[in-house]
């Protein structure tokens, strides 16, 4: 009579931590209490009661996992599991928990939730990693009432603006003050080094939900180069001054936004746009006799977007020639593209492969706190797909399934960026 | 002894009527005391107290040439020398005295006032024409404060709109019956037909001014269509919407002003303008979902103007469709081309050329009382030169000589048209 065999005693294999899908989905419909609007949507502006609420709901997740959260000078939510190797930098994942105004319930929300809840996921199964692994809710991206960006910029040692004044009177290092922040102490609240830094992110744009793919992996933070053209025209009678005598600024204006299209279409640039126009006096039967246009170039090859910015101001000078108008063209705001790290982009892609996710890459359009934290080390973005392109609105939404995805990807990248970081 | 040749007693020719230039000068510089503005300019508005000081004063100058004038229902100003022969019909010469808020001293006042110094001069040379000769200064030309044209709409039978309101709430019935006119009468003030309408005008554009030429041949006052197109894209982040997913409004709109111009530089409108555009939600990082535009198309062949509209519109559904958007397009206001007769158009250019004066045939792009008086009988018009083109505005000038040259050019071309129409 053959004997049973004996039973193997149960193992816990490092990969059996998975993520609960239904915690994953209710922490994010919860969080979105704090400043539901009638819209369905959520206002929840930095360091505002809504926001210290958020942040006071991730700490009491993290409960059982006996890991504990604390708030730093710039009211940056922080939780860090510690690692196995002594020595070895923080691999930091995050996003942020402050919306614009009647934004969605995704937008930052989205990627802080997986953060926490992967550290407090690993911590309660024990799992410790070689790095440690820090996870953070970051203040103030959207930069509703102040300039964006104050947490992650703080962490990055670079400087903020504490005399900025918002819309309502208040500057920031009032809001920050009264949202449980130390203005006083930003500066001993920059990090050291870090082994590298991952976001989750919802796309904010069309790409992965018209592909139908759920991953994508982030290329990088566009370089942006933003601005005004002004035309300076006649102003006369449409009915009585020949075409042959006009100087219409409008008409040099309308040449000017296609050559920025162009700059797309037929340029170096992933994006060109031209979203504000004003035409003076403005009455229909008047030729235009002064006219402004904005634009907003972006692309991820910094010395190929100058290049092509330099062809469009000559360009704007033959239009000036042409409608016998002048032209006045300024940059007020110019930004380096931020590439994400060739280490940490591959192991997006493996982390979805070994997953069976599909994924694409493409370059994020909009700015994240990402892009601060290059200064630290290696970053990694991870998006998934905005249902048509929707975002900053209560209609934005991703489909519970790609929340899902997204976040089992970031796990699963956090491992291979452990392995494969500082080996 | 040769005796001395009896000396012939002196004849007066008809031709030695001539005007007095100083006068005419004079009476132009004392009517702009009617209305005068702190900048130099004139406020007279239709039926104003200004207005009834203007017509006065013009009245008042009539005097001792024996003619009295009167002011009918829609408060012209009217003055007739009899003619020598019965049973013809009036010829007859005038403009407006009203003007635009802080306008010109020269628009309407001028022609107006060559007008009555003309039948002055012949009636106190005792020098009657074949035709009666009928003096008049229109009412409400420019229309500041209700539709314009009532004077003239009014002596060609044309319907007023006596409700219309204007921006301090009164009505036009209101106005005029304020203004020594008579609301209840206006059918009653309906003209019979004429011989001919002669009008001399400033040119209000810069083309008599750029070639040095005194005198311009009016062929027509031009057709206009007016109207609108609006396109509807798809509002969207400027960072995260890549190009080939967008509709673009403003670039829709761009294409479009483009196209709107090229109705007179590459066909058969003689000017065109986009005077109005707007593109929302207006801001630098959203690609405009909506945008609007105004266009203004004249000339002075009314099929071809169709024409090239109905082009102008399949042109915007190419595209709306290269853009991904939708287009309306509506026309607002219609007006047929006038032209000027052409017997009337030769005793103009027969009399710059007696007088040794240069001239050229021009169409007028901007309306005038003389293309409703069309309705009644043959118009001309004679257009000298307005300093820069401006016109409308306090800097309104025409050189002194010019003026005096078109004032003698419409005298002659009165003589001329008195003789050559029924003969």
């Amino acid at each position: 009579m053959p004997t049973s065999p004996t039973p193997c005693p149960p193992t816990r294999p490092v990969t059996a931590v998975v993520l609960d899908r239904a915690v994953l989905l209710r922490h994010l419909y919860e969080l979105a209490a704090c400043g539901r609007t009638p819209h369905g949507g959520v206002t929840r502006l930095a360091w505002s009661a809504e926001d210290v609420a958020a942040r006071a709901m991730i700490a009491d997740w993290l409960g059982a996992s006996g890991i504990s959260a604390l708030v730093d000078a710039a009211g940056n939510l922080i939780a860090e599991l510690p690692g196995k190797h002594a020595g070895l930098a923080p691999l930091a994942v995050g996003s942020h928990l402050d919306t614009v105004v009647d934004g969605g319930l995704l937008d930052g929300a989205y990627g802080t939730v997986a953060a926490f809840q992967i550290v407090a996921a690993l911590a309660a199964g024990g799992q410790h990693l070689r790095h440690p692994l820090r996870a953070v809710a970051w203040a103030n991206e959207e930069g509703v009432a102040a300039p964006p960006f104050t947490g992650s910029r703080t962490a990055a040692g670079l400087p903020v603006d504490l005399d900025a004044i918002g819309q309502d009177g208040r500057n920031l290092g009032q809001r920050l003050a009264g949202g449980g922040g130390d203005p006083g102490s930003l500066a001993a609240a920059a990090w050291g080094p870090l082994a590298g830094y991952l976001e989750l992110h919802i796309e904010q744009g069309p790409v992965l939900d018209r592909l139908g793919i759920p991953i994508g992996v982030v290329t990088g933070i566009t370089g942006m180069r933003r601005g005004w053209v002004r035309f300076e025209g006649q102003a006369n009678h449409a009915g009585t001054t020949p075409m042959h005598l006009r100087a219409d600024a409008l008409v040099a204006a309308a040449h000017t936004v296609l050559a920025v299209e162009r700059l797309a279409t037929d340029g170096p640039a992933t994006v060109a746009t031209a979203g504000v126009i004003e035409a003076h006096p403005g009455n229909t039967n008047v030729i235009p006799g002064q006219s402004a246009l904005s634009f907003d170039v972006r692309g991820m090859d910094d010395p190929a977007l100058d290049a092509a910015l330099s062809r469009l101001c000559s360009e704007i000078e033959r239009i000036a020639h042409l409608t016998g108008t002048t032209a006045v063209t300024s940059t007020d705001f110019s930004s380096r593209a931020v590439p994400t790290d060739p280490v940490l982009r591959s192991a997006v892609a493996d982390a979805a492969t070994q997953l069976g996710y599909p994924s694409t890459a493409l370059a994020s359009g909009a700015g994240h706190d990402a892009q601060h934290l290059a200064r630290l080390g290696p970053i990694g973005m991870i998006f998934v797909p905005s249902v048509g392109g929707v975002s900053h609105h209560p209609a934005e939404r991703t489909d519970p399934g790609h929340l899902v995805a997204g976040a089992e990807v970031l796990l699963a990248t956090i491992r291979l960026a452990d392995e494969r970081l500082d080996p």
